[in-house]
Parts: structure tokens; sequence; C-alpha cells
């Protein structure tokens, strides 16, 4: 591969450490960043304070105006948001919503990118998991976060409450071509729709109907259909059979924590929220959330942040220092011992092991 | 324990062996429910042909006249509906939604009961699972099951679908108490919610004010909390920790399966569809579907269905029959070599301990 980018000059990095161990994670992905960075290339960052501290202080989550900063970017890289949980200042809600959610459909992120490997060398939970190399595209815009419902007499007795799960076809043809294309990229050729069609009757058919039609034009991707709850299964039964996975946001939200679970713990699992069409900053996180029970001490893991990373300058055209950073992980990853090593020492060692 | 019923004569029982594999784990469970009969009581069965065969003969799903005469037994006893994947004259959701959540939801069995143990001498996925030992209180009226929902320009490339989960105080107040006097009757007395509050703020809302307000009432309960993705990382890496779960009808129906593959598959999970208010009879089937792929050859393990049949019997008050029927599934269990059984041999197994 050649870095189809690699004439322009400078990166836009708009960066949201955001809060908890977010902030740990996010430094040391900087710091792998830096290091990795393709000859001639320079990352000119923003730092974004948004999170729990500044809407705690000001009641601000994300500004309009800060919204249009962050546009100007050419790559958001995030670390996480979120704050401790049952905070009674702190709504569930607000930020996940106010902030990451509202990023994701403002910048119009409909691939929601979450790749899965057993690297060599990592200890997990499965007894004999095979070869697990799966990538998981999420859609980013519609499904049950669009935020549309609402509550009547909230309290009360006779509370009633609603989530609507919205889908379009646009919004689902377009997430389900991108992962058709993925998959035509890689040796299995193999995708997989997991929805819940014999229950979400209308989301379910508008899914599968797309699902078939793109699969027309793909006639060397092999397809399959499982629901959610069988994907569970499968998931834990015999990982190594996915290759691509297309599904709604929240089952995307749910396969993609226990495929972070069985591939060796969400320490080491990466997304990008990608808009394809390039015409605003794709943002990079892992997906792991802020941990507040261990924040500031140094423990949480940054390889998860730091393959992220990796994601980002893939998505900006720079493969091979994304490339780079990747092998740099995975080396990192097989000589671990088992020893616990702050979060500044394996960004380090990573780091470290890009330059050489 | 008393059988608190065993003076009455006789137990109406609707049994519906529906399609696959159903119809050959039905006869199992009825086989052992026979030989586990407390003294005295005589099953009454009626059989109801329901399912897809009845549907693709006569286009009929669950004619009221027949859900009327379903009304008047005591229990019923279920085996599996669904036709084959990809059918074009069964769309997706006509058995499920039509038979299987009509009942459920006609006969009002708010209360979704999913035990999971990892019984001795069951390999399974995980490497070091530990004392697996909980059960799942799954909604079973209300959330994204409702039917609520509808599709727009259908078809065409303006299609739009939503699903609108529906929440009510009521709705969650019931079975969120029902869990607690479940957890405040178990030795560990522990009892988490799932959801996902920070991003179905409306309905996380209902959930987590009732779930704290009852556990005002219940002092002795501890009590947590989990995102639904996260509880996928834990019924992972950490199953023992459960005790009783309490969870919104399609992250139960997410939840159950997994916590079925890592107990050791979908072959041992029990369910009730109960109405603890007993108006109406309660339903009892096994997790898994029909297998069409593997229907008619006696392959499928009808423990799944045996074990169904016990927690008929624990509901109509019959503890210790219900015990029996338990004890002799766990020791055919944990004599299994691996080789292969017929169905009806692991039936007539169970059957065999039992009377013995
Ligand atoms: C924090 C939360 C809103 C988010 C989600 O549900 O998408 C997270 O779980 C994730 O997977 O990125
Ligand atoms: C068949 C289907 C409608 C059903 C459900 O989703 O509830 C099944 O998966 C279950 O868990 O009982």
């Amino acid at each position: 591969t050649t870095d189809s980018n690699s004439a322009t000059g400078a990166i836009r990095l708009a960066v949201i450490p955001g809060d908890g161990i977010g902030q740990e994670v996010t430094a040391e992905a900087l710091k792998v960043l830096e290091v990795a960075s393709p000859a001639g290339v320079k990352f000119e960052q923003t730092r974004y304070d948004l999170g729990a501290e500044r809407y705690l202080a000001t009641g601000e989550v994300l500004p309009d105006s800060v919204l249009g900063e962050i546009r100007e970017h050419d790559a958001i890289l995030l670390g996480a948001v979120g704050g401790k949980p049952g905070d009674p200042n702190l709504p569930p809600g607000i930020l996940e919503r106010g902030l990451l959610l509202r990023l994701r459909f403002e910048l119009d992120h409909y691939v929601n990118l979450r790749p899965s490997r057993i690297f060599p060398g990592v200890p997990g939970p499965l007894a004999d998991p095979g070869e697990v190399d799966f990538v998981v595209v999420r859609e980013g815009t519609e499904g049950p976060y669009t935020g549309n419902g609402g509550a009547l007499r909230v309290g009360t007795p006779h509370e009633i409450a609603t989530e609507v799960s919205v889908n379009t076809a646009f919004g689902v043809e377009r997430v389900v071509r991108d992962a058709f294309a993925r998959a035509q990229r890689r040796p299995r050729k193999k995708l997989t729709l997991v929805h819940k069609t014999n229950v979400l009757v209308n989301a379910g058919a508008v899914w599968w109907r797309l699902f078939n039609e793109v699969a027309g034009e793909y006639p060397e991707v092999t397809t399959d259909y499982m629901h959610i709850d069988a994907a569970t299964i499968f998931m834990t039964t015999d990982p190594a059979r996915f290759d691509v996975i297309v599904t709604d946001n929240l089952f995307g939200d749910i396969i993609t924590d226990l495929a972070a679970a069985i591939t060796g713990g969400i320490g080491l699992a990466a997304s990008g929220n990608v808009n394809p069409d390039r015409t605003t900053p794709s943002m990079f996180e892992p997906v792991h959330g802020s941990a507040p029970d261990i924040a500031g001490q140094q423990k949480a893991d940054p390889t998860a942040a730091i393959l992220s990373a990796s994601l980002l300058l893939d998505h900006l055209g720079y493969a091979d220092a994304a490339a780079v950073i990747e092998a740099a992980a995975v080396e990192d990853i097989a000589a671990r011992s088992g020893e616990a090593r702050r979060t500044s020492e394996i960004g380090d060692a990573i780091a470290a092991r890009v330059s050489s």
C-alpha cells in the first residue's frame, strides 16, 4: 500500500479526551501518533475540554460554536465520556446523548466500525475460540438511538415512556453498501446481517430487503442472517465463523461489547465513527467507557485508544503509518507477561516499537 | 416444601408442540411429566396443532376461538414455533408475533422467567466460568415487543420504518416487584437491573425510578445496575457474579440466549412465561427455537423442554414433583459421556430416574 494522502502537509486533529480514563488513554494515543507520523506530516491539535467536568462546572455539553469549530478538522480523536454512575447532578444520557451521540449524528457517522481480533498471546474467557478476526459495521445514525420518544405523566404510577427506533431505506442502504464493499475486500468475503426480523418486523423488513438487494451486486460475497439473540450464542461458541457483520445501532452496541469481551477485553477494542463520504471529520475512540473507578491511577490500558488512532490514520489515507501502529501494538500485546504496567508505560512501549 | 396444590385432582394442560424439533422435545417433556405426576394428580391434555404447518395449510395462526379454549387450562406446555428461515410463504414474524407473542401478551405473561445454571459435568465455551446460578426476570408484555410501529413508502427508496418501545410504570413496577421478591428468597439476595439508561433515556428513567423505589422495600436485597452492553461482558468474564437480573423484553431476549450459551447451550435452557397473578394459564417452553435443520431426526436435546415442565409443576404448586424432575435431569446431565443419544433416549433416561 502507498499512502494515498502523503502529499498533504498537516492533519488538523480535534482532540476530546473526555472524562475519567479518557484523559490518560488519549495522551498515549497522541504520543504514538506523533512518532508514527508519516514523513512531512504534522498534526495540528486542538483540544476540547468537553465532558462531565465542563458540564458540572458550566452546564455546557456541546455548544454549537464548539461543534462548528470541530467540523473544521480532518478527524476527531476521542477518549471516553461519562461521569460517576448515579451522580445526581449528571442524569444518565446528558453526556452520552448530548455529546457523544450528538457528534455521531451531526457529523453523520453512519458507519460505526469495530474490528475484533484475538491477538496472539491474549488470554480471553473462551476455552477454544479459534482464529477470530472480524469487523462489525454498526449503523451509527438511526435505530433506537435517534432520541425519538418521550414520556407522559412522569414520576406517577401512570407514567408511559416510549423510545422509537427509526429506520430509513436511505440510512440502511448506505451502511449495508459499506459493509458489502468491506466484505468484498476481505479474503473470506462473508457478510452476516444481524437483526431481530421476527419481532421487529417493520425495521426488520427494510434491513432484510436492502441487504438482499445489495447482495445481488456482490455475487462473490457469501451472506447469512442471524437474529441478535442467536448471534450472541455464536459469538461465544464459534466466533471464528464471522467475517463482516452489519447491524443496527443498538444491536451493534451490544454485539461489539460482547466481541470485545471474547477477544480479550475492552482494553483492546478500537472503533471508528466514520462518514465514508468524507464531508465531515470522522471520529475515532476506544469502545470502552470512562471507567471513573480507576481514573487518574494510570491503570487503564491505552491499547484500544492507540488502535483507534491507527484506524484514524488509515481513514485519512495513511495506510502505511496506520499499519505500523497496529503492528507495534500487536507486538506489544504479544510480549505482555501479565505484569501490570502503567498506562504511560504501555504507551511508551508501543511508541518505542513504532520508532524502531 | 409441601406441595401446596396436591389436593387438586387434575391439571388441565394445553399442549402446543409447534414446529420442527418442538414436536420431538414436547413428547419427551410430556413423558417425564406423566411419570413425575404427584400422587392423585392426573393431566388432562388438550393438543393444539398451532404453528407453521397449520398456517401454511390454512392461513390460521391463532384463531380467537382457540385462544379462548386455551384460556380454560391451568397451564400451557409449548415446544417451539417457527418455519424454515427465508420461506417466502412464511414472512418473518407471522408466527412469532401472531402466535408466540400473542399468547404472551393476551395471557399477560409479564414475568418471563429464565433460570441459568452451569450443571455439573456440562462443558461450555468459557475456560473458567466459576459457579453460575442465576435467574433472569425478563419483562414479557412491553418494551420493543409491543408491535407498535409501522412503515411508510414500503419497498421504495423512501421507506421509513419504526418500532416503538412502550414502557409503563404499571408494567415496569410489577415485574420489578416480582424480581425483588425472588431475590429476597434466594441465598445471595442480589438483584441487577440491566438496561441502557444512558441512551434510551425515557424508558431508562421509568425503569431506574421504579427499581430504586421498590428497592426501598427490600433493604436486604443488594442492588446494582449494568448497561446491556456491559452486561454481555460480565456474562462472559464473570457470570458467577449474577444472582437475579431484571430487564426489559428485548434486553432479556438477548441476555438469556447469551446466558444459555455460556452455561452449556440452548439445549438446556428452560423458561416460563408467567402471570404471577394466576388469572390466566402460564406457559412453559424451552428457550431454543424450532431448528428446522435437525427436525424429525431425533437429534434435539429435550432437556430444556423437560426442565420447562419442571418449572410448570413448580408454578402450579407442585414444588416436590418439580424438584424430582429437576434432580433427574441434573443427574442425567452429569452422567452424559458426550456420546450422542436420540431425543427419546434422553427422555427415557430422565423419566427412568424420575420413577426410580
Ligand atoms: C456511551 C454510549 C452512548 C455508547 C453507545 O451506546 O453507543 C457506547 O456504549 C459505545 O458503544 O460507543
Ligand atoms: C421466537 C422469538 C419471538 C422469541 C423472543 O424473541 O422472545 C425467542 O427468541 C425467545 O427468546 O423466546
